[in-house]
């Protein structure tokens, strides 16, 4: 467990949303976070946007289990890892060589937080549409979660 | 939905383990894929082996939804990650600036390949335990996967 051992050190501050405090997160480690969050969400969410518009075959198994995962993921809850001082590139790091982070993240945080309850809901709404048997139910979740997405991204990721 | 499209877009070849040929992935989207997936199964790995060590107060529900999102995402089968082209960092890349992966990886493929095999048998057991009410089963369950992110980490990934 020599590996595991020192992984789990590594995180000891930082990996457990419900518990610890994430502004103590080091930016490096916050920016890559989020980052590896939202990719694994995306990677998640394509096929699904996929479906839904129509370019790709529909799989139910396929949708209900990306669905579900993007569940399991965003209760991560990763708008935490936007800490103070992860609003740039950190110099030096191995990680975190970039962010595409607006300030607009803090400077608007009250509108910030709202959008990111608007995927809080989206998220829901998907995850309650793949428990059920509806597809165009399932699609719509996917278009009002794919809404969702770009609704902060446009407001709060450089483009 | 417009960013929401571009997303589902730029993922079209890529997203999809159950359809799409990994192999076709780009060098660049691959290291960025594996390495988004291995850290957000280590920010949830990181309280279970803390709480396995009694480096954390035991809360089981923190444990229970960790393991089983370790499953969710270990379902993803990331080693279809590691695609021809991506045994180095990808030159003006924005992403992928590096990677810790060792030649041995495809030098050594049915070795890596078992060391993979031990790594889904080591999540199932954990989600098994998770699924379970004994502690201490969840705890060496717990103990066997970080071993196993060590037999890999160890041999296939750089110092």
């Amino acid at each position: 467990m020599k590996t595991a051992t020192k992984v789990a050190l590594a995180l000891s501050v930082s990996a457990c949303a419900s518990t610890l405090a994430y502004a103590q997160m080091k930016p490096e480690d916050a920016i890559r976070a989020r980052q590896s969050v939202m990719r694994v969400i995306a990677l998640n969410f394509g096929p699904i946007a996929q479906m839904a518009q129509g370019k790709m075959p529909w799989n139910k198994d396929m949708f209900v289990a990306n669905a579900l995962r993007i569940e399991a993921i965003w209760a991560m809850q990763p708008t935490r890892f936007f800490v103070p001082g992860s609003d740039h590139p950190v110099a030096g790091a191995k990680i975190a060589s970039f962010t595409d982070v607006r300030p607009e993240v803090w400077s608007q945080a009250d509108k910030w937080k709202a959008a990111a309850g608007r995927m809080d809901e989206a998220v829901a709404g998907l995850a309650k549409a793949a428990r059920g048997a509806d597809e165009a139910a399932m699609k719509a979740a996917a278009g009002a979660l794919g809404k969702s997405c770009g609704g902060c991204h446009d407001d709060f990721r450089k483009k």
